[in-house]
């Protein structure tokens, strides 16, 4: 029987605020058994690039990194947001390890290829260091994953927190029982989007199907959960979409095969 | 018999500059054997300060750090300059890992008490978690430590890295047979200030003392020295100050009991 392993991504917003950030490092703090945060930090890095009067170009929800925007970010991701979190476990008993792909090599990315838009320094991912991770997690290290990458020649890379998400979670789930937990505002997959109390608690392909037929699913979220049954695909136990404020709740959207 | 261990100390100004840095990292890269960076930051810090309109203020070369001051120090020291380094390291076959004090709480320190100067959030040592890091340098982890250290209450605090250096070597000496390297502008201890290649090749108690009686030893390099033998005094095999360009090289001044 393989270890079971929570891997959870939050966002930006989230980490970014005083208050949000204090509960979720406590609702983190709180779940049991080996786990793994990703974060994101978008406002943040924005927020910098505005005050440095650098220029933030978002096309398709990438952000647009050229040399002095990818100083931004690793800066903000791996600096700022990374070690706050990581010094805000450490003191609620969690020995927190902040890493980018770069650390122990850990996650190798390609900069992506300039097809209509360049995207500069963004990376797809290539290959997660499935070893080295495992003997941390085993360790009750717990990895706090910024979103940026490297490309093995000397240059970071900016890289989408979801991907990172997913891609460690399809990995991982080579040694480990991985259940990936997306939270996001909402308390999950909504049957009703004017009424946040209406979660479908269950959703599996077929269901899938019928939600977007019936043009319950629809915009973001059909990627989103497409990208869920990939994950699923590829070894990943089940995917819960939920919000923050739900972390080590029974709740949200449970996605399975 | 313990193995050896390289610690390298480098100041902000090498690692700030594309060229110097370059030949910094494939200088460290050619250290053969166990091996650990102490880097700097100070110049792009106050570069950055500068550009967000923070004032840097510092006293007795230590930088005071309020509360912006620290974003600023959190961003440049454990994003912008640590990720730049592993991540050339990495480009050269080096299995780095960047860390601050926080992370898997390697560095433990306390907020400095206000005296006559309230320095804001400078930390001072208090405890270097020796089989964290022994555990991965005997993996051939290279562990790259940015001038960032956590008080264990959820507060990154700014750090001097000569004093991380020499901490660190004090504390692994437990376990290894430590060399420390301090590298500066010069070549090592000069005789004659106005020749860079009066390099003394070797200072013990007694030359240091007489070094001083002499006038040929002033300044700032009297606490350097006396902090080197308080290291070899903690069992630090030897403590070489050199320039960075001889990183790895039998050069420099090498200081012994």
């Amino acid at each position: 029987m393989k270890n079971k392993l929570t891997i959870i991504k939050v966002g930006g917003k989230i980490v970014e605020e005083t208050d949000s950030l204090r509960r979720l490092l406590d609702d983190f703090a709180s779940v049991e058994g080996y786990k793994l945060l990703v974060h994101g930090g978008g406002r943040s890095a924005t927020r910098l690039a505005e005050r440095l009067g650098i220029e933030s170009r978002i096309v398709s929800g990438r952000r647009i990194t050229d040399e002095q925007t990818l100083e931004v970010v690793t800066m903000v991701y791996g600096g700022l947001v990374n070690k706050n979190i990581v010094a805000g476990l450490q003191a609620r008993g969690v020995n927190a390890l902040g890493l980018t792909g770069a650390d122990m090599d850990v996650i190798r990315s390609v900069k992506r290829p300039v097809k209509e838009v360049d995207y500069g320094y963004v990376g797809d991912m290539e290959k997660v260091n499935i070893s080295i991770l495992a003997d941390l997690i085993e360790k009750d290290i717990v990895p706090v994953l910024a979103p940026l990458t490297h490309d093995g020649e000397g240059k970071m890379l900016n890289t989408n927190a979801d991907t990172i998400a997913g891609e460690a979670a399809k990995a991982l789930s080579a040694i480990f029982d991985v259940t990936l937990v997306y939270c996001f505002e909402k308390k999950g997959v909504l049957s009703d989007e004017n009424d946040d109390n209406s979660v479908i608690l269950r959703i599996n392909r077929d269901i899938f199907a019928a939600l977007v037929n019936e043009g319950v699913v629809q915009g973001g979220m059909i990627p989103k959960l497409e990208n869920s049954f990939a994950a699923l695909d590829a070894g990943v136990t089940q995917v819960i979409i939920t919000s923050t404020a739900a972390i080590g709740q029974a709740s949200g959207t449970i996605i399975q095969k």
